[in-house]
């Protein structure tokens, strides 16, 4: 599987302007590899080229990256030196020393290893290698789509234990509830979390991005839950707003209907041939119909795969085309700051005929 | 507290040739603000000018970065836009348009960000904010302390728990034990993992980033044990090699007293004045002396603080001086290719007169 993926990079390679593409751990490294590593200040690069392959890496390391990915030239720099001349060897050795060397770099790299290429390769026209990596990356295999379906199931497993807890919890806290979240994910056969779980109760519910803190939830206060595992190293993303007890304000319950009903719209529009920004367009207006436009400040959704954001973005006048394969969430919200949030979200994959939706626990507020 | 730092930072921008320094999500956004957030596909960057702080983020995480920084100066951009626009505005106020700019950006910035900078500031000359802000955070204050003690001690509660379990152990896979390391960190007080847990049994231990698999861990064979738990944001990093049950082989045994060994020695080495490569020559000179050099391939040790590996290095050569209140592991190892890993690690913090343990579990192999 990761020699194909390879040779289809070095594919596109050879069609395209570029010399090599240049990556470091991360989400295109592990597509393109299988090998999997948290970024650190040693260097690690995997440099493709349309006919060569060669990872350099930390000596200390090298067992590791024998042992788990398809690829046999690996250079090694040592603990005890920098990594500058074995990394100008490599690159000599690879056809890169040149004054008109093209080379792509990983969207992730960090600036340190960026600054580190820049000394190696002076001379070289250095751009990012997204656009390379986003056309092999967003229609997704079976094996991926395996993976995407579990996390998927996990993740909505959790979410029905935690609604089955309803009144339970009010009165715990926010970061108690996203404790509990961890452990059901965990429970459910979650190897790791997505990110970090979003527990937003009432006025922190109107921060997209809050993740959670010491407030404790009330009864008939609505409480937003993003969450989601990785299985495989695939990753879940849904959201749900819920009232465990008590109930809401009929602020909210208006609310909450909209975005329902915008989310509905935003799922019915999908199937193969449709722009991303169709998609957007048809959770938006539902929402702008209603009065709601300013409070709905993000994209309807983004792309999901071995990153939890990446292409396709179902942002407003994307015309990039959906084609069956590709996997995103579909997440309208609206943000009431001060009072409330609502975001409802699914992942769908794109089908021959329209779409499948990975999430499928009720969309409504209520527990019971 | 956050002020001061910000106006520490301020104070060297001003000392310095460049015009100021640039952050995106990550350890030093951190330490400067309060405010933490994983990078994301959004741009988000803290400008920091000997004159002013602004922030430039998406407006998603307004209302969040306002809560959580003493920083009111917060420039926002629309998800139905690109950051370019808004960017070069608060670029033109903050006076860094100029054709002789330099800026200083964060080490850790993903180069999708660097060059969205290189595209507003095609004229500036860019360098590392590296240096600068490892001046500022090599020497931990009070409230530090007091984090990364917790959190050493949350992780040595967890590994006194696990020898506990001793021969029980036997059997398990090292994924199994790694997720008992989770939940024994978590009850310990972990907020989070420092990052994912080592568990390398027998031959996996020769693997110094070996993370941990389906091995099952059988008697008498060395297992290490490299783990540690964030609590108040700062992480907790120590190591043990131990056996679980049965008699390991007698070049085990060697092989750990000479790594333990090694270990005192650099610790005894610490002190005020004493240079991070005298405490790396300190320990390898022991373990050169037993004939296992070759065998010793990575650096003594690195600091720690919110970031997991930061400044100073304890490698071969660095004549960085210790000062009080710097904080790093010591960490020597021997890895034999096939056959087991012995590592010892402890995090300490240098004293007016020579350094503390914030570790200070048992350092044998034997688990009774």
């Amino acid at each position: 599987m990761h020699a194909d993926r390879l040779a289809a990079c070095q594919q596109r390679l050879a069609d395209s302007p570029a010399d090599a593409a240049v990556f470091a751990p991360g989400a295109n490294l592990t597509y393109l590899t299988g090998f999997e590593t948290e970024a650190s200040e040693r260097a690690l690069f995997l440099f493709v080229t349309s006919d060569a392959v060669e990872f350099f890496v930390p000596e200390l390391v090298e067992e590791q990256v024998a042992a788990s990915t398809p690829i046999d030239q690996i250079r090694t720099w040592r603990d005890d030196e920098t990594p500058h001349k074995p990394l100008s060897a490599l690159c000599a050795d690879l056809g890169l020393a040149g004054d008109d060397t093209r080379l792509l770099i990983d969207e992730t790299m960090w600036a340190r290893f960026t600054h580190l290429l820049r000394d190696v390769f002076p001379q070289a026209t250095v751009g990012l290698a997204t656009e390379l990596m986003a056309e092999l990356r967003i229609r997704k295999g079976d094996t991926e789509l395996a993976a995407l379906r579990r996390a998927a199931a996990a993740a909505d497993t959790a979410m029905m234990r935690l609604r089955d807890r309803g009144d339970d919890l009010v009165g715990l806290t926010e970061s108690a509830v996203a404790t509990r979240i961890e452990t059901e994910l965990a429970d459910a056969g979650g190897e790791s979390l997505s990110f970090e779980p979003i527990v937003a109760a009432g006025p922190h519910g109107a921060r997209p991005h809050h993740t959670h803190g010491d407030r404790e939830i009330r009864a008939g206060e609505p409480v937003v839950l993003d969450f989601g595992c990785r299985i495989d190293g695939y990753p879940s993303d849904q959201t749900r707003t819920v009232v465990f007890g008590g109930e809401p304000s009929a602020r909210f319950t208006q609310g909450h209907e909209i975005v329902r009903r915008a989310q509905r719209a935003a799922i019915e529009r999908v199937e193969p041939g449709v722009t991303a920004g169709d998609v957007d367009e048809a959770a938006r207006s539902v929402i702008e119909q209603a009065g709601y436009g300013e409070q709905f400040m993000h994209r309807t959704g983004h792309g999901v795969g071995l990153a939890v954001h990446e292409e396709p973005e179902i942002s407003a006048g994307n015309n990039r085309r959906l084609e069956p394969g590709m996997v995103f969430s579909v997440e309208p919200g609206v943000y009431c700051s001060g009072e409330f949030g609502v975001r409802i979200e699914d992942l769908v994959v794109v089908t021959e005929t329209g779409c499948e939706r990975l999430n499928t626990t009720p969309r409504g507020w209520q527990c019971e």
